[in-house]
């Protein structure tokens, strides 16, 4: 009782790339359990390129995390103390924790999970969690993907793009994967099994999507926006979809945002493009399990973690999704 | 047969507004009709923002018109001489005439209609011609509109805004149109019945959308892009719909096409834009006539024509469109 909780604030609004000095960690005393409450020591934190909205003061799917606040985070931990038959101790679960050391929850919002089914913990926030989720109800749901049909997938080495890609291939389209480098370029040809990849820090995205999609493309998920989304707007197949899962590039814009400037193409290409936010399909979350365990034990579906230790490298981790450094799931280590 | 056939030509890509200088008037002697065939008499040609678009080299639903070729156009006619039992002397027909006083057919691709129900020709390139179905399939089976949704229609005051505020209003939604000047937008208000207007020239469109649409947008209908996209983009609903018909404010741009900056929206409001083209649904024109006529007869969907005289205003007319000059159906009288 005597390990105090140590949690992240936000103390200011991010202008560009978040800082260190945007977050203040402080220290405060554990507090006795209630009924029915359990305490979770907090293992991983999910580091997602979402939280750099949160910290705005933006209308989003959430409200912003108000200045003060403990920063917003889904993580993972063990319950150490129960005062609850739901959540005996030592059980693994996972949640909207906060950017904290512990949380003391009544349960609600709180799913246990066998941490020992599953190659790493971390698992449970990368292809079983939120990330895996949005890979596959995004591709799903609003890309409507058919086998044979052209997928490309930007930020193909990150946590979703990554599970993006491998779900495309497992679901038998043709993918396209675009990412930063020649280190992640070959991750996602070599690991993930895209049928081509792009790499737009060496390489004209619009020349190369024009080389390697001849017929053009049916099915874009996006992470980026930007000049990316712009180059496949050109090449859009009749009634083509564009999954808008994120827009990663311009996040840290401390201008305007840019918007699309080929975006009527879509009305040439009859195509669409839509926004899509996992939280709609969390109930659903057990089919995507579902379906996507036989991927996993077939080996087509596996999650590369990228760990950073300690929540006083909270922020690096988090600039790393911006700067191009990370390589699959980003986490960090409490 | 001695009339000449004046036709005008294509002769230069415009650069900015369309100029006089961009066709040249042709006369050319009248070819003898062949079997089968029929001549028209071009009484009306239809004037379309995609016009700008065709004399471009952009690539688009239809080819580029080719330097040199008769300007492409929707228009309608009498049959003057026919060896084609299906369209006797003083038919009326409509079809893809192109800009010119007569053309000379084998009946592909022209249909007949019969004038005396209308109460202009010019209504078979209105209501019931391209316009109308543009303005019924678009906003039924893109926009998706259910009753005491709030629609928002762009160049309310055009040939195909007039239609979408009449249409939604006789789908029981609530409207919004937005036209240029207090003309246009009493027109909008007291004749097409919208619930509320708003003048783009005189005032903040991101003001008075806050105002009027306090609860957000279901459906957008968009003719113009640009700045009024943006505003409407920070007003959706979840689960709006933006019906991408045109993007009339970009298509004279002499720069870059300025994209929806806050397309980032279409996340948070799990939304969808949508491009779509008229020609996909030709053939289901009877079916929009089928509903329409009713409405027509109710006195709830007219259309009002705007005729200039004479091929050599062609330009003049086609610049209306983009300077804001026109209210309802633009058309050229030959």
């Amino acid at each position: 009782m005597t390990t105090p909780n140590r949690a992240l604030h936000l103390v200011a609004r991010p202008n560009g790339l978040p800082k260190d000095s945007d977050f203040e960690l402080r220290d405060a005393a554990s507090v006795p359990l209630g009924d029915g409450q359990i305490r979770i020591a907090v293992r991983f934190l999910s580091i997602d390129p979402a939280m750099r909205v949160w910290m705005t003061e933006q209308k989003s799917y959430w409200p912003p995390v108000e200045l003060g606040a403990v920063m917003r985070a889904a993580g993972i931990g063990e319950v150490i103390e129960s005062n609850n038959s739901k959540f005996p101790v030592g059980t693994w679960v996972s949640g909207m924790t906060g950017a904290q050391s512990e949380l003391v929850s009544d349960g609600k919002g709180i799913q246990r999970f066998d941490a020992k089914k599953l190659p790493h913990p971390g698992w449970a926030l990368s292809v079983f969690g939120a990330t895996g989720l949005t890979a596959y109800f995004g591709l799903i749901e609003i890309g409507l993907p058919k086998a044979g049909e052209t997928l490309v997938v930007s930020a193909a080495a990150g946590a979703v793009g990554s599970n993006v890609v491998q779900i495309g291939k497992a679901l038998g389209l043709r993918v396209i994967g675009i990412a930063g480098g020649p280190d992640k370029c070959a991750f996602v040809k070599d690991v993930l099994g895209a049928d081509e990849v792009i790499d737009y820090k060496n390489q004209v995205v619009n020349d190369e999507l024009k080389r390697v999609c001849k017929d053009g493309i049916d099915v874009y998920f996006d992470n980026v926006g930007g000049e990316i989304l712009d180059a496949v707007l050109k090449r859009l197949k009749l009634r083509a979809r564009i999954v808008i899962c994120g827009g990663i590039s311009q996040y840290n814009a401390t201008g305007e945002t840019r918007g699309p400037a080929n975006y009527l193409s879509l009305i040439s290409a009859r195509a669409r493009m839509e926004g899509f936010v996992v939280i709609d399909y969390l109930h659903r979350a057990e089919e995507a399990i579902t379906a996507m365990t036989p991927w996993v034990q077939a080996g087509k579906l596996s999650s590369k973690l990228d760990v950073v230790e300690g929540l006083p490298n909270f922020a690096s981790a988090l600039r790393r999704l911006y700067t191009g450094e990370n390589v699959g799931k980003q986490l960090v280590q409490i």
